[in-house]
């Protein structure tokens, strides 16, 4: 690469801004550590006449002919967002030997291993550390520090926004209805939530993760997800007094050579490193019997934190001996997903139950007779309140879900039974 | 570089050993994703017979000449320690544009820029994430991934023998001596725990990473550092009490342009993201206004750990582009070195006091009179075991520095007083 890098760039919203800002401020910085000088020659926008503070109007463009057709660009950066035409635009780029650098969750966790079989074919790099927590560099980690390192489970915080709401609903009591609404009011949250309580915002993310983690093509589809709409402020007291802590997490992990993905409420155990992840704040654990436990964590979000991710990503570039790592090589282990069911967790399960004698036996004996057993029980409130809470011991999910099934069944039982996983307690998990 | 990449060693203890295990374990994983095969061809060691499982004999030679002359290697791997001659052997495959990947932690805080240097004018890739907190990528985060993000401070728990120690006095209850006994059962510290307790192991770790972080020169002799050999576990649990916790850290930051790199005990607030690193774990947190606060965390030694650091700069050199980031750029920054005593911080104060009336208006004035006021005090014990402790607003260190000379001087000060820096703390600190 010459002395001079030409960048492209597609989109320029607040991350594409923070991209260009970065780059002017830091470009004493780059040049004296790289020997580049960054130039940004063409700005894809949809509409030329929109507010953009420190961006030179004449390098906007609305035409993408004008950036895809050129061949004098080095990197393209893409933050316009959005799974089509982005897809088609980069695919297009890397087979004609332009890098990529992309921020684009969505794209990457539908189409991200043909992007990288697009960039081997084209001679290009692929990066998008951005596509996942803002700037904690995981993707870097797993991608070059952990390479060799035979990593068996990635366990995430990867989701501001519920992060905030469960921190909130711990630390006020408050219902999850009023700490989405306040998350709403200072930012932490959309207008429109769905995909972040829901989990697919989470369930993408860790699509990304696990391919990189495992060396396997994982998309979104192969990510179940349940998500903390449905959380009562009840289970995040009760999990604190049993001495755990709510979290959604994504969970990637081995599993007799599979890989298996999840996203979903968990309990972590106070003391495990994931408890004291706060506020709208990301972590990633990263664990092999080789590195034992490794953590990043940070702030996930930020148009800034973003758009540094960006900046790294095209200093990599520059930094990349061409072709030295196969981008294909990335997604190609050909390890199976493994089938949904198929884990064994401990489990946490809260009943609301009639409140008469005899209730706990009978629910005893139901588990008892799935061939599932009890670690500790709870009896809370009484007359309508009544309820049983339940951890389970480490038993495979299938069969807490049958159990599970048996005991809504029961005349006694008033509601459908809330299960929860719990992870990483020692006997209790893996 | 060809499909085989030669490999030199330089020692083979445990270290060594398990780069030899790692590499032929992963093996598949590595040449499936960089398309090479690295392939040890000599290893120096000092005693041909002495047991090295896997190690196979024939590789193993006692002659220095029979690697550093070689041409034919492509990376020499120094794990043998010591600063004499591994320092000139360096040097001088570096000159030849070997590229090096250490383990050495002393030689890098001693010769580390004059070894960048060499590897720059040399065409050559120097490698060291192994010399601090062995497989935690802190080095390359820093190196890379935050080369453009202006960071302005690093602050770490870097030493795991002296985390593991406190973290048992505050568990336990038990003094520094027994902690350290304890520990050196297990295997967490050595028979002679100088370098640990005493700060020095920190303070070589924290300035090969102030270096990284600010671009700067800076040696062991830049880093002031104490340990944590006259803590008292009074200390720990008072410290617990004002909703501290205690921790030997290392402090790396800009003051007006000026690298500041110290090692001491400080008092990090319960919530802050270092309180929760409990045990011989490490971590480093990463601050600058662009990515706010990022925290890498595991464990910071281990044979296996470290020897997978040192494959994984095997592997980063393998990807890296040769001569596009300058080696020397590492360090050439030229910021100067802040002298002592320019930082401002809170500061947790224990003096033993005379157990009579008015004791505490005359501290009080005294502080009052050097310019530092108080935020809380505490009262405690009565007769010979009467003492104040104290948390002291942020001030200059020189202040609090001069104004506990003058307490000390007071007939009613039984003993040296205890000054202990409080980071992290909102308005109490930086």
């Amino acid at each position: 690469m010459s002395d001079v890098v030409h960048i492209g760039m597609l989109g320029c919203g607040t991350v594409g801004q923070g991209v260009v800002r970065i780059l002017q401020e830091t470009a004493g910085t780059i040049e004296r550590a790289t020997g580049h000088r960054l130039e940004i020659t063409k700005v894809l926008v949809r509409d030329l006449q929109a507010d953009r503070p420190g961006v030179d109007p004449a390098l906007l463009t609305a035409d993408p002919e004008e950036i895809l057709g050129d061949d004098s660009i080095d990197i393209l950066i893409e933050v316009m967002g959005g799974v089509d035409p982005t897809h088609e635009w980069l695919v297009r780029a890397l087979g004609h030997g332009t890098s990529v650098v992309t921020a684009n969750k969505q794209l990457l966790a539908r189409h991200g291993p043909e992007l990288l079989a697009a960039a081997e074919e084209g001679g290009a790099e692929l990066r998008f550390e951005a596509s996942v927590c803002a700037a904690i560099p995981v993707i870097k980690v797993l991608r070059e520090s952990l390479l060799a390192a035979e990593i068996e489970s990635v366990t995430g915080i990867v989701n501001g926004t519920t992060n905030y709401i469960l921190s909130e609903m711990r630390r006020t009591g408050m219902s999850y209805a009023d700490a989405l609404t306040q998350a709403q009011e200072i930012g932490y949250a959309e207008a429109d939530p769905t995909d972040d309580v829901g989990g697919a915002d989470a369930a993408a993310k860790m699509a990304i993760l696990a391919s990189i983690a495992f060396h396997t093509r994982v998309l979104i589809d192969d990510v179940p997800y349940s998500g903390i709409d449905d959380l009562m402020s009840d289970d995040v007291d009760i999990a604190h007094e049993l001495g755990f802590v709510m979290k959604l997490l994504g969970v990637a992990r081995l599993v007799d050579g599979a890989v298996s993905v999840r996203v979903h409420p968990a309990l972590v155990p106070g003391n495990h490193p994931l408890a004291a992840v706060a506020g709208a704040d990301n972590a990633v654990l990263l664990e092999s019997s080789m590195v034992r436990q490794i953590m990043l964590s940070g702030p996930g979000a930020g148009g800034t934190e973003t758009a540094s991710a960006v900046v790294s990503d095209a200093l990599s570039i520059l930094g990349s001996r061409p072709g030295s790592f196969l981008a294909g090589a990335l997604v190609d282990a050909g390890r199976p997903i493994a089938p949904e069911g198929s884990l064994e967790s401990a489990f946490y399960l809260r009943l609301e139950v009639a409140d008469q004698p005899g209730v706990l036996a009978r629910v005893s004996s139901v588990l008892g007779d799935s061939g599932v057993s009890i670690l500790t029980v709870l009896q809370r409130g009484e007359g309508e309140g009544a309820r049983l809470v339940m951890i389970l011991h480490r038993s495979p999910e299938a069969q807490v879900r049958e159990a599970t099934r048996r005991l809504a069944a029961m005349p006694e039982v008033r509601a459908e039974p809330v299960v929860i996983t719990v992870v990483g307690s020692g006997e209790a998990s893996s």
